[in-house]
């Protein structure tokens, strides 16, 4: 009995080897055997921080931060502000979508990099004009990637991203928000 | 001639007096004067965090901060993650909105609190069903106002926010989002 290549090293090992493939098979498997462990329901938490013209405290779990405006739009600065926020919820789902869906299809990558632009017409958001829209009327992505694959992988990689990116879907197909007002 | 009531105090002063109406309002003058700055464009950057699974940074102007997954997604929970930053983008966005059309409407209000909670179904994100979107199949937004007016003021002021919220509009109602690929 021989017990050659038992201690071989996976040869498909690579920088994208960081659980994240296992995170899937393993998200695959749970789903499969019980489909209620699919839905998740991430809440959030925004409060005006009192006399404040703009400032916001924001809570999400364990983690808490402060959104606000610039000065030319009436807050001090204290933190980024809501739009900004929107395109970092977008870049940071790419960067992450990017990662998960390498993992998945085994292609390595070193890095991940997301340059976002977004146009805006405030005349939207101040009642200004009724044929503007108060939101982004677009927005640009310019992804990098680094890595030892043929750029074909890497195109395979982003078209992946393009269908399964979370926050990608929320603002190029509409998704319906239900408010209710409460008054104390 | 006379100058009769040339110092009388404002007598909608309230406390939404923090100078978000002087801004609605020199706002208006300023696009009307020049309709070149109503246009407004953001930019925020978001790169992988090297050697992590997925924790990205985000530089948005002077601000940087962490955006990360929770263990049960591969990360080590050393930010809010991007959809969490979705809903926060949202509720930070109807907070202000909130804020400067009350000064708009010279409505008084003392306080303001978002509650969010997003329905989301991973099988979408990690592609385990071609029938089920990646993002938030709905959003639910619980807003509590407090503040001296009527019901029925609160009510118009909610109606106009429901209307000229920047990143509520990106959610309801779909945005292009142009991508490029660099690959290096």
């Amino acid at each position: 009995m021989t017990t050659t290549n038992s201690t071989a090293t996976n040869s498909t090992a690579s920088s994208t080897d960081n659980g994240l493939a296992a995170l899937a098979e393993a998200t695959a498997e749970a789903v499969t055997a019980d489909l209620a462990t699919a839905g998740v329901r991430p809440r959030v938490r925004t409060s005006l921080v009192g006399g404040t013209a703009t400032q916001v405290t924001v809570r999400a779990g364990a983690h808490e931060w402060t959104v606000d405006e610039p000065p030319a739009l009436g807050g001090q600065d204290t933190g980024a502000n809501p739009v900004e926020h929107l395109l970092a919820a977008l870049g940071s789902c790419q960067v992450i979508t990017y990662q998960v869906w390498a993992a998945k299809l085994g292609i390595a990558l070193d890095e991940v990099e997301v340059d976002l632009r977004g146009e805006l017409d405030i005349r939207g958001f101040f009642g200004l004009s009724e044929q503007v829209r108060p939101g982004f009327q677009s927005v640009s992505v310019d992804v990098l990637l680094r890595g030892p694959e043929p750029a074909e992988r890497y195109e395979e990689l982003s078209d992946a991203v393009e269908r399964h990116c979370p926050v990608l879907d929320n603002i190029t197909t509409e998704a319906p928000v239900e408010s209710t007002l409460r008054v104390a």
